[in-house]
């Protein structure tokens, strides 16, 4: 940490500014400029507020040097992080991995209907929701336990591992024994009792990006989560809120190649949520893999038009299939390949 | 709802549109203008997707007339809602009612003296966390039970109500004998199983808005409180998420009247975490009142150099003294008193 | 226009807003639901302010039907627009053009250098500053009217059109003889005076987002010069600011598909200015053509390290050549060439 | 300014951008910790850009330490600027000034109206636009010199000063005869070929904030300014872009306080353009006065319903003289009058 102090600074203030880093555990080195004098803090602490130091008297700025997260950042973990998958996908390796299916699980039929359709197409991973706690009390709701069974054989039928969003700890129990991955929504990205109970679980997590949440932040969950013993987690970005309204929110496809200088997890883009809208996810779907994305979630109904939610965004199957044979043209420039 | 068909929309388009607002339950009107059709559908139903019509096809836009809340909106109640404290407080009244306190529950000796402290200088309810879990895994992480229980003993002491955070539904029934106000922070605006269980609740909620949430969204989040049977909520404004970064966020102080209009909802205001500089805190606690705003709250610690969390933000008990002599005279320039 | 009005509107207030519609020239359609009244305004007039009616008694909310710009949108002209440049190339039909060159014109040597590079490497188009005003008053400012002699000089050497920025009406005569594109920056998207100009001259503009401007009001911005009688327009998307503070902006790759469903202009990405990072550039313009961009703006300087502005996000030559290999072959994945 | 390095970075990427540091003109003190050294770079230059440092092998992150701007700075001029106008009045001092009127003038009997009216009720400044270009291209545009002079005679009348706002360097010389502050526009705030020609002027300049801008960065424009002599600088904020819709931008009135602590110059508010909404108009000012601003500036029409420009936020002469009343009540309460 760096401490800058005000040009008119007492030696009283530098001298308070500095035991209070000591106390801290820091060791510091102090530097007197022509301007001003700044204070070098170093040490391994990296669970500490800046702001404490901001409001001391004779403090003009503080900036923190190494970034709040150890496990989650490439510095100590160079080689990338491959997430491994019972049915043998590799999320994070050579393959970007595509995960389709519909946002709700809705009926037995509409959910084999979609998973033979997008696993004949080439994804390796079947998504779908058990539980849809929705932004207006009045709609529907999520099929629940019986979702999660469905998932489970639809999956094995066709060879796909399979992910479904966790909301609640509660939930945690249920659905261990269906699913292959948790996926933490964007609400959830700090919550953080759930992230720690997930930290507990031995099945990766996929985590995405709040809504109004830094890279840093997304990463500073992913430590959560890993400072917990489970160090499978796959990043999420799913779009950020700005002023621009004509898309739900705005695909942020830089954190894509920031994700990878930053951190060693794997990084996944959703472009359904992302945009909001289903002439929208085809390229931006191409955009995340040519930005280097491991993997792509991707919303797909056998008949979007009688979904029961997020209809809107959900992509016709002969769309995906259209969609799976552009990314497999795209993949090669960046030295990846799709299944 | 209103539907703007494209220009060159068919007549088999406006047709398809019009059976699908019929099949909805909508009745339908159509306009027919020099350049386009325009459908207003009209009817009792407010749970539905507009962007389920946005992409069919021949359509321009859709655009929602009413809005999407119905209990928390002041169209179907008119007048004010006040919310009644045991200790005969009232939010939404003419007093502006002050809710002070540190971040933390920290230690007996901390909390008795804060409450006192802030109790003689006219807060009407004592604030303080009793659980804790913080955006880094490594840092403390609250009181619990403990906290709780010297809450109700100090709020008592005193003649203060006493307000704490829920961040679980698990916490609900270990709160309920010990709070006066169930606090929904910013981050679970949106974590709809939580207000689903505090709509079941019969104590006053006061409900943060998210840093990312629109001001309809915080409506929309108060809905599913009120539609569960609790009318009493009290809404929060406690900054948004914007590109200034010299202020931890930006304290929307418009949201107050606009939320006066749109609502009949009290509404307070949180400089402390608004801000997150102790310094900014006195200036934008006056500014939310000459604004309009029902209640403030506000961050108070015995010795805020010494907390445990967000000692950055905590007035020093002198400097809520000095802010409630300013507020004192404030509050008559809009009509209002404070205790 | 929709104007909804509140539920208890009193027919003197409908009245009044229908004669307020009228007397601005529209037709005026009533609907009487079972909630409200709403009356749908239509009419060829698009230069209407909606406040002007929210702000009248008994008015719920209005919404703008149709799009405030008509020249530059596509439902008055279907096909995509074509701006042939003098040197053959075309912008906005089947090749993805790519016009590159150093942030500022520094020396002949460090220009023609740049070009002889970027046009050997495959750009059709040579950029460069003459004229720098920049953020501190302390820096370099540009070479102005030399620039503009090397920069033709250069383009006319290695079979590149020239594209520079204009910032004042003042260099519009100064710049004519010697660029083919006048390029309006993003600080300029809404300095009217200036669009009104460029609306006079018969010369290409690509026009830049600004970095808080919406989709929306870039076509405004575009339909302000097309007002002028000059078609030619080229928009220009290169970053918007968020919250988000590891990149310089956030590039809004979405715009790109947004922009080809309301307009028939070609869209250009620059991501040089959207990322402000030389190491995302090349992920970022590789995403930029997989979502269909019609052409890039890309910094290339002959040695980075060494350059009066811009440095940090220029690309070494090396870089560069590489970059446009990896288009070549992502081109094709949405029915593109790359020259 | 301050280079963290990467941990696993070499000697020699040390030495190299210790080197290009000295080259720079600082001087080099370097830290070396557990994980990472750390470069303290001082000196008095300001004029740098960080991501010249940042794309050097081996660095992590770069950290300015001093303010990007000087003149404006509290720290090299402690004492607040108090800008006088001919008329007596000062800004920056104990008094509150209001400044009013319409946002265009329209015609010598709306003017003259507003004039009275607003001088009646105690504004010292008064306002009024006499070039308008419009964000569309088919509306009002303003009466320009006729405006100028019409304007002067009015304030002469009534003893109040003139501002109006200057959108391009030709336009100072004619403006400077007839009014006593120009005003530079959101939309100018990086126009630096204007800053600097009203560097040159020797009136005072009121600045507005750029809707996109941080306060550093209004910070750094007024510093433009200033560069060139003109210290008569008065900030203004007028709200910012957010993803809030229901208002039109975002006031941000901890800007207020903010400024306060980085500059000595004096800061006023715009809630008209700030909000966009008549009614939100008066809580908006009077929470600005609250948080401490030195000025308002306010749109008041003699009959907004027939405004050509801006009817929407503009106050009723009634409302005007019923917010100063309130106004009058705040004040004191900040230690300040109002005349």
């Amino acid at each position: 940490m760096i401490v800058a102090m005000l040009e008119h600074a007492s030696e009283d203030q530098i001298q308070r500014v500095t035991d209070h880093l000591m106390k801290m555990g820091f060791a510091v080195h102090r530097t007197t400029g022509a301007r001003q004098s700044v204070l070098a803090a170093v040490g391994k602490r990296i669970d500490f507020d800046t702001r404490d130091l901001e409001v001391l008297p004779g403090v003009e700025r503080v900036h923190r040097i190494s970034a709040p997260y150890k496990l989650a950042g490439r510095q100590f973990h160079e080689h990338d992080t491959v997430v491994k998958l019972p049915n043998g996908t590799e999320i994070g390796g050579k393959e970007v991995v595509v995960m389709a299916g519909p946002c709700s699980v809705e009926s037995r039929e509409q959910l084999f209907a979609a998973a033979e359709m997008v696993g004949k197409s080439g994804a390796k991973v079947l998504r779908g929701g058990a539980f849809k706690p929705r932004s207006s009390p009045y709609t529907f709701q999520g099929l629940g336990l019986e979702a999660l069974k469905l998932l489970r054989e639809a999956g094995d039928r066709y060879g796909m591992a399979v992910i479904s969003e966790v909301m609640e700890i509660s939930q945690i129990e249920i659905m261990l024994p269906y699913i292959d991955i948790f996926q933490a929504g964007a609400r959830n990205m700090q919550n953080f009792n759930l992230l720690r109970e997930l930290g507990k679980v031995r099945k990766p997590v996929l985590l995405k990006r709040g809504i109004a949440a830094t890279i840093e932040e997304l990463l500073l969950s992913a430590e959560y989560i890993m400072s917990g013993g489970n160090y499978q987690v796959i990043l999420c970005e799913r779009g950020i809120r700005t002023f621009e309204t004509y898309t739900r929110n705005t695909l942020d496809i830089s954190a894509i190649p920031v994700v990878h200088k930053l951190s060693h997890l794997p990084i996944t883009s959703d472009p359904s949520h992302g945009t909001g809208l289903r002439d929208k996810v085809a390229p931006m779907a191409c955009a995340s893999v040519a930005a280097g994305a491991d993997a792509l979630l991707i919303e797909v109904h056998p008949s979007p038009d009688e979904a029961l939610s997020d209809g809107a965004q959900s992509l016709y199957p002969q769309q995906f299939s259209e969609l799976m044979e552009q990314l497999r043209m795209i993949a090669p420039a960046v030295g990846r390949t799709i299944g």
